[in-house]
């Protein structure tokens, strides 16, 4: 099958083997996948990962011995677990230890023609939700992560620190849900988008200090430590996303100024499918651009552009 | 008056003035005084302060304008706060953005022969506290905090990481909280010191991870990166010490895990105080020495030497 593969480098494939039928899995026909943050970096060599990437799509159970799932139109959550721990017992299986990833760790993603998942990972997406909205799913899970962590009265006046998808897509979810939110951005041509989908948004060096709520999407050190600076004492910090790389830090405002920093990461597909059903939430003006999988090396060198938002890959 | 004084390195003055009264504060003559970490990080240039350091203090009030404290003996809340702001009137004057701290921001400390303090922040030491006891009031109050801030269910297994002064005394507030802990150290001399004070402890090298709740007592960015190591996912990581310097951190596993990480400063003086009337806890084994004011430059040496806990200065 036609696959994108990370080793030392990004390249297209057409003879990657497709995967083999396992118990209790199912194989699915990738029709769209999404590009994130996450796998740019994988493919500069983050932790290390080999094989193919993507953790974002809707495809199409094509082999399967479930026959809830026989011939569905799928999303899948991301970590396959093992089912027996005392993570897995209480939900939270995406903290297995001996989990997989896909398309992250151990486990072939969703750049490719096929993937496989667990039966128990993958949820019929229903038929008002298109797969343009469908392939949100896992990143709209993410944001909607930070409501199941914690709860944050909606008086407060919420800072997402990121211009980039990430900081898009987390808006956009505080958004649906209610809240007063601003944005803070870092480049020109990205900031004038969030007005365009209806997000107040500022240059992140006009803000001030001060905010209860800070949520960092910027994906780099330098974010972190400027969220820092803005959130008020006893406020909370939500590192939302990974930077890759060990940089400089001096944590003393956090015991200063007693900040809780709260990492957040996958969140529960249910919850994101149920809004993107409702309509309270609609991503799609932040698709940049749609490529086909053949393109998919191209596609990558899109989605690293500060220019470009989501860049989605068809398979199929 | 007598004072030791941060300014290029710490010597010993003879000539300092007394602090001037002033409406709403009370001049208190110290009776004994204890050195902490902040203080030997201050001395080195932390937050770049001048002036007369310390702030774990208990003394007599000598002057004042309020009856109530006249003649009493009493400990000191170390921040002096605006009163007026949002912080002041939620209780937490702590956090006031134009406060002064007692021996770290802006308002000369304990190590002199009398201090200065608004009358709000005094408390009244009842009798049957020692002046030995009441003198740990302020770090006591600093591991309450913790219980102010989060709640810990007491069958949760508790990790102190840091065998210095802060983790025996967080140690010793959890134990008589009634937790199930366990410190973490990484001097064999200091770690048998915690056998004697009844506290179960462990070479930080032979532990594994997956504590739902580390407290990183270490200082250091070093031990922030252990503390993580050790901390279970979802679990939280109370950072109760600063370390002054910018260090090289990755904070992807706060994200990869969803780690809480909490910071943690200074508490309330009335639950410390409870604490020791009520002989629920002792710090007084920590006592490593009690040298005169006026070897308070070998105090500091004194209590940079990893084999000593708490070094104490007597004024009066």
């Amino acid at each position: 099958m036609r696959a994108i593969v990370i080793d030392n480098g990004v390249s297209l494939r057409r003879d990657y083997p497709e995967p083999a039928s396992a118990p209790g899995e199912s194989v699915v026909r990738v029709r769209l996948a999404g590009i994130c943050g996450t796998d740019l970096e994988l493919a500069n060599g983050y932790m290390g990962y080999r094989g193919i990437p993507g953790h974002e799509f809707v495809g199409e159970v094509v082999e399967t011995r479930d026959a809830s799932l026989a011939g569905r139109r799928v999303v899948g959550e991301i970590n396959a677990s093992c089912g027996r721990c005392d993570f897995c017992a209480d939900g939270l299986g995406r903290h297995c230890a001996s989990r997989t990833v896909l398309g992250i760790l151990g486990r072939d993603g969703a750049f490719a023609d096929y993937l496989k998942l667990p039966n128990r990972n993958l949820l019929p997406v229903p038929d008002s939700v298109s797969d343009e909205l469908a392939v949100f799913t896992e990143p709209l899970a993410a944001a909607y992560e930070i409501f199941e962590q914690i709860e944050i009265p909606k008086n407060r006046r919420v800072l997402i620190l990121g211009d980039g998808r990430l900081g898009a897509i987390v808006a956009m979810a505080f958004k649906a849900e209610g809240y007063d939110l601003i944005v803070g951005g870092h480049h020109r041509e990205k900031t004038d988008r969030f007005r365009d989908f209806g997000i107040a948004v500022e240059l992140e060096n006009n803000l001030e200090s001060g905010y209860q709520v800070v949520i960092d999407c910027t994906g780099s050190s330098a974010g972190f430590r400027r969220a820092l600076e803005l959130v008020a004492p006893r406020g909370t910090l939500i590192l939302k996303s990974t930077a890759a790389a060990s940089e400089s830090l001096n944590l003393a405002p956090v015991v200063i100024n007693e900040i809780t920093v709260l990492g957040s990461r996958c969140g529960r597909f249910a919850l994101a499918l149920e809004a993107l059903a409702s309509e309270k939430i609609d991503p799609r003006p932040l698709i940049s651009a749609t490529l086909p999988l053949d393109e998919g090396v191209r596609a990558f060198r899109e989605a690293a552009k500060p220019s470009n938002f989501k860049i989605l890959l068809r398979a199929s």
